[in-house]
């Protein structure tokens, strides 16, 4: 069980001991049916030191090794001797070679004879396709809808190396990451949104976008004005979300008080209402969100903000929508697209109250961008981790809230 | 099956087409094994206008009967005619007559011989005892542990009448009964807010006291320095709660910083912590939370603000308590005497993250007090409705950003 | 108030007391803004009676009182003078006249000049649009994606009836409709699968298609090898899934054993797994999953069975979907019209463990359906009520154990 | 910061890597306020090997540095020159000195002189009292409460060592601890009820004691006739639970058919039906529990085929209560007594659908008891873990099909 066929040493370094992160190499090694043995550990020993460990990871064939090696990579560990890139082509449109190298969200870079070339973009669940430009190699990430026949795919672990940014490498194991350190024992709640609140004013005058991805729970808990008065206030470069979100706020800017009682009881507005279908139906007649506040027909929301703002939003739709708006990507991967057509210059997401768009922001984003995930519902941060987005801070609260409270700090009402 | 033995004609009246009230007697009829005829209805016209509804129950025999025409008065439904109460003496300690009348938390009316004798106070599931005083008859409500042998009980349903006070009457359906009217379609969570201090204010105006039930979750959520100042302003009158609240508040006070990172968390802290049986051994080494506050040992939190305040807290412990502090109830029937000794004059009741002590409190509370539980987890408020505490409002909302709000609204920072 | 031109009488027939439908269409009433007077109540005197009320409706302007009636029909409240059908043409693609009918999920019928025309088929929030077939009227619902320019839509309330079946009638308010009668006292969960197995037999036995919706728990949770049997059993007619349950059916069909621990754990599959992305690139190679079976790619698990058993899968995707696989619908809106196209036939659907599909399949559903909602979060099933699937039965359960248990009934092995 | 006096260093040993144990030491150094320096690490290289880790740790004063080491015996690390114990008189009744050690629950060994004297149990948040036996020095975990004036009391961390038994080694990471090996991939609630039945029939074969912990669900879903099953078999050795479980089967049992229909929703009783209260009253005239099965009152349920296998339980009440039942402790602190008295022999312990009593229980029972925790309710398993009781495991499912299919395995009908 321990030819040299079938064993490689992985590195990793960091804070291996109090992340957890070591613990985890190790299980997935088992978890997969490989096997190893710790080769080295020259710790940290300050608290604050990173430690270095050394890994021979072992296999009953070379395929599981591969396997192996490449998950690893999602915790940070690269092989100790990664050699270079093997390229096959891509089958036919839309399919990889069978063997392809599966991408992590993490910072990556290929050998492809000596040099290591920085992957174009982080995202996970894709492939690494290599092309060339002005004589030079380029490495893109491609998602599996997305290739097509011939194109070169890095195959297989070797010469793919990955890089934990600093913002990961704690992450793991903490809920709040970056907010940790200045935490007093005092209104936490407040205190974390003002944090929130610290991080978003560095964002933008770093030249950053922040980038908000909502579900419809915004509207529902009458934290409209508040999301209005952030969108206003240049705290809102991106909106992602569904159809749902865009159809209450223009139903309620629309058709306004009649709902007040269902937003007073806090919870979902009936379906049954048939207000949304109308509302949808108004601004298909417009033409599109943007039509529809150009003729005067919207004149009030969140969806009316961002078109005055001029800030871009991608809404995507889902099997359970009515209508839907014009302005709704029916296609789910079309919307994916739009919606990694906008990560370019975002230096921090939040994502409010919606599990399906959190989740599917998450897919896209690289680890390196901080993430605030805010939900009553535990469940949707817990489940965001689980799928990979290591770097995820959820804030389990109201909604209402929140928004409320983060609004007060940095768009206080004249 | 409808013998004149086994029928009984009951009328109820209030808003019983849009409280649904009418389908829930005619529901437990059935559900009791009983059979109805709707001997008439009359409407209310207008939407504001009480109905009036005679429905005959049929039973096959004569006990299941008596028991279903008890059963409708939960919803304020009274025999046309009712007769007279018949009297049975208790046939030992903490034993009530097989047959003995089982309360509702209804203003409750006894007829002896002719008058109706109101029962001095309502509480559920207990029985009546009738005695002298100065030559008239008195009836008070007894749970079935302070009943002692020989005590006359009103038995079967015959000459018991009960009355649905008006904040009650359209609770059954509506979560934020009182509220209702004022609610607009902007920022519902913040209105609610608004809406619970108005009523504080109200009831202080008023000369009657706001009562507090609270779980652990007001000291882990950093919601204490909000609470302490609805102490000092005088709105916390008396507190209910349990070993881990007051324990949780002392330990934060006495060990201060230390647990700052796990309040940041959100999460409960975890028992290994021996702070808080530290704690507690301290409050036990001074003799009384009062005692520590007197020698200084206790300097801070809401328990201390409660002592300077001179405001009644009652303390009932549980099984899964350590220690647990001197102050608190052991014995939990005790605890509930003491609870219930603390009611009269109360004109409001507010229950925070807590389910044990909210249940408890439901379980005692007339259902002309008005009630609002507060709680991020739903179930909390379902659960106290369920048990019989019709008159609940619930809010499902983050403790610590609603008591900050709260203390805002009612107790602004000089 | 009360003029002519802003009243009119609506009339509902049914267990009106004890269903709790007259308390909710006097509430919509008055949540809409509008009034009421209860012009007449004939009651059903035993409790198996109907009975029938007569509703005066009022509102400030004839827009609103169209508005109002319309959604009265939502609960099978009918205008006692229905008049004839307005009919105006839809102003551009996609686009419903402004005052356009929004359907019920009840049959529903529509009077043109003196007959009463049935629409073809029952969805909610879909207009109605008129048209010919041998010189006789036709009447279709139509989603308002689907609609033409020029088509002939039903405007308004007028003309327009609806009717409730008697499986909607009493569900409103019961759980379980159909199977109240026979529960007993003991083991109710066994009790109840054992009723839904009893209905999938009686609904098999009359011709009637069983509808399935899954989720990827039904994997996660290890009840593939029961659904298999199941389905091979001829108990699943029709699926509608997502992405997500056929990759990890498939997945753990292709990649077996390796996943055994995280599926012991009870816990969703982390996504950092690229097992799924390879799975879903399998199958991309092969074509579509009926082509990885015939090729002997794919010889396990639920969606294999489907292919060897000819019964027909919808699939449609999501945004947060990686890949996906060949066979899913990437645009919603035709993966909706998919789905509509196997309705015809259906006489009773389970949902299993999802949320997303669970809705959007509730809302092109029939109210005459019967539909069941098993899922271990309570929070799913009462979604769906809410978004007015009046007639789905919640069982809140797990799923691992209750397809075990529905399998050893309709399928026991050998 | 780090003179002689303000350091101490610990050991642990075991699975360090891969079962987190280390970062957790790490972070609770941290979390105090302390600093540490990891000494060394020897690595079990292999996977199955053991690793032992120094770590040297730092504090500003003498107390803090004592509060940590204490803190971290909770995870198993000892000083590595443990010293000899101080001893302390407690200074008055309920009362410990205020350095006293605070015990976790694993298993102690105390060094007076030279010997190290083993801890005579393991129970959490206690204190050790040093006395004698025959001249020999014996040392007794006690609870504050029971700690009298003068009782020599161990103060400080000096001279107290712990040790992990193998169960609770590896339990801290894995749900399902002594289960793991034999998972397949195949339906593991099915299987993972087959392997606890194992675990009960090993357990049982030792001669050792099953102990049950329950909450009312167990009557509420149904599932009494597969308990009864279970105890009639001799699975269930001692059973805990509080009034709400013993008067449910009870007025199951006295009022049977008259709940079926509230049993068949799935939900709990609603408190209203005062039938509760009549079964407390009856039982209460009889005298207790087992009087009544006696008399011939009661014939039927859980408490009936407990008291008939002379089995016992143990009843704490808690401040919700009704009535209570007579055999019911309504002072916690004796109930906590009477609880512990059990818990000699026991060998396995269970608990399903209750968080009050699985708390109370998970406070007493030694981390060397193997301790399963069955919910619906994800957040009782996790609090259980959260306060202490590493060991736990959890699995979350529907507590019904759950006892169903336990009875299935071990009770199976004639």
């Amino acid at each position: 069980m321990s030819s040299a066929a079938t064993s490689a040493t992985v590195e990793l370094t960091g804070h291996l001991m109090d992340t957890g992160i070591l613990a985890r190499v190790l299980d997935d090694v088992l978890e997969y049916g490989g096997d190893y043995r710790i080769e080295s550990i020259d710790i940290g020993r300050e608290h604050q030191d990173e430690s270095t460990a050394r890994v021979e990871v072992r296999a009953d064939d070379h395929d599981l090794l591969e396997r192996i090696v490449m998950r690893l990579q999602v915790h940070g560990a690269n092989a100790v001797d990664p050699g270079t890139a093997t390229v096959r082509p891509a089958p036919s449109d839309g399919v990889f070679p069978e063997d392809f190298y599966s991408t992590t969200n993490l910072d990556t870079f290929v050998r492809l004879e000596r040099e290591w070339i920085p992957v174009d973009r982080a995202e996970m669940d894709c492939g690494l396709v290599v092309t060339e430009q002005g004589g030079r190699p380029l490495v893109r990430n491609v998602p599996v809808s997305d290739v097509k026949a011939g194109d070169s795919v890095v195959c297989g672990a070797h010469g793919v190396r990955v890089e934990m940014t600093p913002s990961v490498v704690r992450g793991e194991e903490e809920d709040f990451g970056f907010m940790s350190s200045a935490v007093s024992s005092e209104k936490p709640q407040a205190l974390l949104v003002h944090q929130i609140a610290e991080r978003m004013r560095e964002v933008k005058a770093a030249g950053q976008k922040v980038l908000w991805v909502g579900g419809p729970a915004v509207v529902h808990t009458g934290a409209s004005p508040a999301m209005v008065r952030l969108v206003r206030a240049g705290y809102v470069d991106i909106l992602f979300a569904g159809n749902a979100l865009a159809t209450h706020d223009i139903e309620s800017a629309l058709f306004g008080t009649s709902l007040g009682v269902d937003l007073s009881k806090g919870s979902g507005v009936p379906h049954g209402h048939e207000h949304h279908i109308r509302a949808i139906n108004t601004i298909r007649a417009a033409g599109s969100i943007a039509a529809a506040v150009e003729k005067g027909v919207l004149t009030g929301g969140v969806m009316h903000a961002m078109v005055e703002a001029g800030k871009p939003f991608v809404l995507v739709g889902s099997v359970r929508d009515d209508g839907p708006l014009p302005d709704v990507y029916t296609d789910v991967i079309e919307g994916q697209r739009a919606m990694r057509a906008e990560l370019p210059g975002v230096g921090f997401c939040i994502m409010v109250a919606t599990m399906l768009h959190s989740i599917a922001t998450g897919n896209i984003l690289p680890a390196s961008i901080p993430l605030v995930c805010v939900d009553i519902n535990p469940a949707t941060v817990t489940k965001l981790a689980d799928r990979g987005s290591a770097q995820a801070m959820g804030i389990v609260t109201d909604i209402g809230l929140f928004l409320e409270q983060l609004a007060r700090e940095l768009a206080p009402e004249g």
